[in-house]
């Protein structure tokens, strides 16, 4: 590959250089290369273009959206808001199934636990981070770089109306403090069945071609009234031709393309393989569960979907990160920028922090982070115990998570009245337990104390049917109670999370203090170096923030063949096998002779995207809609590590197939009014 | 550890070197280094010696045994017999839980897939496949060193009553004929509850201290009656001392400690991720299936504790892999052996033949090595279409593992009359299938063939409902009926069987040209390279062929403390926490004031012993067996690659256990009468 040879040719200047052959890069708004845009792609961007494209997009609590008309419609993809379906869901009933229709604006249902944030202003902090934390020694400064972030935030929020957070870019190279302006009123308004909007199901995710109509539809409301957003992108129907230059603007979750040699080995070797076993497990338990009856399928299958596409995910970082010559190709980057190193050398820093965590992974990940505690009743207890003793002491010496900017997100949470499946909490609470019992071993003293006198299955079963946290009064009572209403509860789950939280807390301490604070000091002196050596030519890894880049229509070459880069509503049908997850919807069967069966149904870009991306919009020239993302090809998953120019494409819905399905399928016809009304 | 830092002190003499510390090796009886054994013991073992231990000595289809009375008693490890336990179970008893004694021979019952194998001679062929296969291309040379493997095989069988087996010892360095007398009327004289036999089950597998029963008696019957073997060990129920010397002869499985290092990273990067993905999902379903009611658990019991103990070996083994440290040992070893090449380089060519089987790996192993099609059932379809086929061959043009010498195995299998369970098959089958789809993807041809109407649960549950292949009359009349037969059978499961095989076939062959053949020429180089720096001094690694290693009794020291190595009765009524598998089964609570709680229960030794070595003998100088292996301790596992002395230590039941239970727990009188018979 292309960008391998140049690496091999030119050490010192890889990155600049491979930047020359990709349309590559997750940029920052306020770091957007405008001219290099507008030269590669022949175009005429302006600031008020990238304003424009900023405001209208949105970050939902886990995707992208874009705002499309002046009454606050959101569109997104059928994926990231499947959460909000199964919420609104019930044994009995599966909007995820089913899809969900508001044939007036009256009949939008709420979206509990969504938020939409549209980004306003961005300040750089890096300078007052810097200051704080000068002269510190390393658990110091990390000390006061929380308390700092915590500060910066709390006096943003208290100055404006804005939601405030920190967000750290290039590992600890830069500090901003992004402002947005919040809805907390989130209703949807279409989803089509799972059945069309995930059409080939985990077996298609993340192939092309493919066909899927993986759309849908919110609308944000601002004091009980459709929003009116400062800006919106007009969706033009026609779709783009191939080769036609595309933006996404949207919140790429995470990659690790700045990592150093050895935290991508400590991926591969240890947190990839770990997490993979675990989750292969329960996928079988999820999977067996649902083949028990119909109801279980309906009541495991957002969570099962979840944990599906995640294995995939990282079944194919693993793969990536097991190609000699991504490693090798890293190697020569960090040896280019370790060059003329005159004292110190951070790189062997994070190593030695690496061995450090290698020593309390095991416990950590199922102690701490919760790989033993598994299931939304489990996470209430510890969120409500963890929340009490957090909220008395002062904001900056908090957990960056119970912060006072945190706390309304958490009490949403807590608050929502969504549907808790007994029998999927007993399953997913019980294999925690039995696997953290197998790894921790049966002598550890957090699994001595709270299996000594049942197994897991017996335990999990006392716990869920006896504990009454599924209702959202009594979390609601015990948040509000605080450490007196904790400290008396005399429920079990509260008891359990009770007591593994003085282990739990141990664990974070060694972790902050010997993992966290080396790791991150090391790594803005990395980033300085890098600063230094190639300037801010490198855009910074992704952190769900908002950032844009560019791109073309266009798929590529897989085995000698071509890929086409559209595909057609006729192949969705020829390749139903009429058994899931390759069925088309009876709505669709229904009305088959009235469609165009030549309608483009999903096409490909080369747009540099990753999970968290989804939902974004893929943005013509002119600022107008011309595609909804929702996946990428299976070599985009390598897209963690680096960026492949010749093989990594996204995936979009196309315009047409959407106006079809809400046309001649769903009669979604105020809806499709609204999309097309003139601004 | 003292083996690397020799390793990197002296890279050419790193093997030797390292055998100078440990108690390692997996010695043939024919290369046993009589006098080092006796020089770092102070022990006056001869010939007279190792050859009673041979003939004593039996290898189980899955394990190993000795013969311990007169009458063919063989003592092996309950997990050993734990499938022939369950074949002799129903839905609604099972010997697996309840555990089995024969109070007379009469009540014996016969475990219908064992066999009993006695190593009666050994006889070097290496000249006679050297001299077949010379000057023959790859390709050539593969076909030919099978087909007189085969012959030599028939040859051998022809002219004796022994079952004769070819050997490949050093990766090809060497080939043997091994002589085994076989009995095939295997029959279960006792065994006790798995509570008891496994106790601590998953959660302590591998661990140490430990407190197992893993114990279980066979009886050999030739004619009817009990076998007379030639030889058998006395028990010494006292057992030894910390610091005795002891033997452990037995049958270890397989080790890849002479693998290159780019086989070795092919495991770390493929073989072993991809199989524990594959099964810890397939562990997920079995527990959740298992959850469903207690007849589930039941019959599926075994193959889950099967699948458990395999995760985890190779969950460690992807560790050890992950050790820069041992590739770095294994580099240096290779660097030593490749100095002085003067034509060729064959590691390079095991190279290039990898980066073939790269690319049809995924299919391979979907396809022909049967990743997506498990079960019994379809499994018996497989071997009645591809056996009809083969048979019809002349036996050296046959697939190897159906030569003529292989076909009575296989029609002992077909013809056992075992249990069948149709929701176990089902689940297998279509868990197989549905995951074949997500890895081959929708459309590649042979998902299309089976899958295009069907998904996989109702393609699986069509077939396992309606096929007749549960009857083992049903197997023999296709067996015997030959390609007639399958060709015409309208069994839905051998319609299945047929409709894959072209592609398996077409699949095997291009393995065994373009992978199998280069690498076996490739190895066979390597190995020479080595006897002529090295000699005979490195033993082979294992290939579940006899092998015998020498050790003493002592357990280890973990993270700065010393480890006992006996472990007691007492403590294991201490940990009992009431739930499976921590509970202490009611046969021994029963009469827990009568027992001697101070008993020896399990102890440690640092034998170099692998999987196959389960049930082996640990024999003392004097040749009496004085304990029973049954596990390694955690840091055994890494003995796949290299025999790490400060850590890898062997895991074996007491017999003054084995003593107290078959005399106060379980009356077995008449056995104890027999094993404590003077000769």
């Amino acid at each position: 590959m292309a960008r391998w040879t140049c690496a091999a040719a030119a050490a010192v200047t890889v990155v600049l250089c491979s930047q020359a052959f990709a349309d590559e890069g997750m940029w920052t708004f306020h770091g957007f290369p405008l001219d290099k845009a507008n030269g590669a792609l022949k175009t005429t961007l302006d600031q008020a273009w990238l304003d424009r494209v900023r405001t209208a997009t949105v970050r939902l609590s886990n995707c992208t959206g874009t705002f499309v008309s002046g009454d606050g419609l959101i569109l997104t993809n059928h994926h990231c808001i499947e959460g909000c379906l199964a919420e609104l869901s019930s044994k009995d009933k599966s909007y995820v199934e089913d899809g969900f229709l508001a044939k007036t604006r009256e009949e939008e249902k709420k979206c509990q636990t969504q938020v939409v944030d549209v980004l306003s202003q961005m300040e750089d902090i890096t300078g007052k981070i810097g200051a704080a934390t000068a002269g510190k020694d390393e658990k110091a400064a990390n000390e006061t770089r929380k308390a700092t972030l915590t500060q910066l935030e709390q006096e943003c929020e208290a100055s404006s109306k804005l939601k405030c957070q920190s967000v750290t870019l290039y590992e600890g190279g830069q500090y901003w403090l992004y402002k947005y302006k919040r809805y907390t009123d989130v209703r949807i308004a279409f989803a089509p069945e799972s059945g069309i909007a995930a059409y080939g199901g985990d077996p298609d995710n993340f192939q092309y071609p493919r066909w899927c109509l993986d759309m849908g539809i919110l609308r944000a409301y601002e004091d009980g009234k459709p929003a009116k957003p400062a800006n919106f992108l007009k969706m033009n129907f026609a779709g783009p031709q191939a080769g036609d230059p595309v933006f996404v603007s949207g919140h790429p979750g995470s990659t690790d393309r700045l990592l150093t040699l050895a935290q991508l080995k400590e991926k591969r070797n240890v947190d990839l393989p770990q997490w993979l076993l675990r989750y292969s497990e329960i996928r079988g338990r999820l999977i067996q569960f649902s083949e028990e009856n119909p109801t279980n399928e309906r009541i495991a299958a957002d969570l099962l979907n979840g944990i599906e596409n995640s294995i995939k995910v990282r079944r194919k970082q693993l793969d990536a990160l097991h190609e000699d010559a991504l490693l090798e190709r890293k190697a020569a980057d960090e040896a280019a920028l370790r060059q003329g190193l005159t004292s110190g050398d951070p790189w062997k820093d994070v190593e030695a922090a690496l061995a450090v965590e290698r020593g309390i992974s095991v416990r950590y990940t199922w102690i701490e982070a919760g790989a033993g505690f598994q299931g939304r009743l489990v996470n209430y207890a510890r969120t409500l115990v963890r929340g009490a003793a957090e909220r008395e002491k002062p904001n900056t010496e908090r957990f960056r998570e119970y912060t006072d900017g945190a706390l309304p997100r958490i009490q949403q949470q807590l608050n929502a009245n969504v549907p808790v499946y007994p029998e999927l909490e007993e399953l997913r609470l019980a294999q925690g337990l039995e696997r953290m019992r197998e790894w921790l071993g049966p002598d550890h003293p957090v699994v001595r104390k709270i299996l000594s006198k049942e197994g897991p299955q017996e335990l999990a079963k006392r716990l869920v049917t006896t504990t009454k946290l599924s209702d959202p009064a009594e979390r609601k009572k015990l948040w509000e109670g605080g450490s007196a209403a904790i400290g008396t509860s005399t429920d079990p789950m509260i008891a359990l999370a009770r007591d593994i939280e003085p282990a739990a807390r141990e664990l974070r301490k060694t972790y902050e203090d010997g993992v966290e604070a080396p790791v991150r000091i090391a790594q803005e002196k990395i980033a300085k170096i890098r600063f230094a050596k190639l300037g801010t030519s490198v855009y910074p890894d992704a952190t769900f923030t908002l950032r844009l880049n560019w791109g073309t229509v266009g798929a590529w070459v897989e085995n000698g063949t071509p890929v086409e880069p559209f595909t057609r509503l006729s192949r969705a049908f020829e390749r139903a096998t009429g058994a899931d997850p390759f069925r088309i919807p009876d709505s669709w069967e229904k009305v088959k002779t009235k469609l165009d069966m030549n309608t483009p149904f999903n096409l490909a870009t080369n747009s540099d995207i990753v999970g968290g991306n989804s939902g974004s919009p893929l943005i013509s020239a002119k600022g107008e809609v011309v595609g909804l993302l929702f996946d990428g090809n299976i070599h985009s998953i390598s897209g963690s590590y680096w960026f492949d120019t010749e093989k990594n494409r996204a995936v979009a819905v196309h315009p047409a197939i959407i106006k079809e399905a809400m046309t001649k399928v769903y009669g979604a016809d105020a809806l499709m009014k609204e999309l097309t009304a003139k601004r």
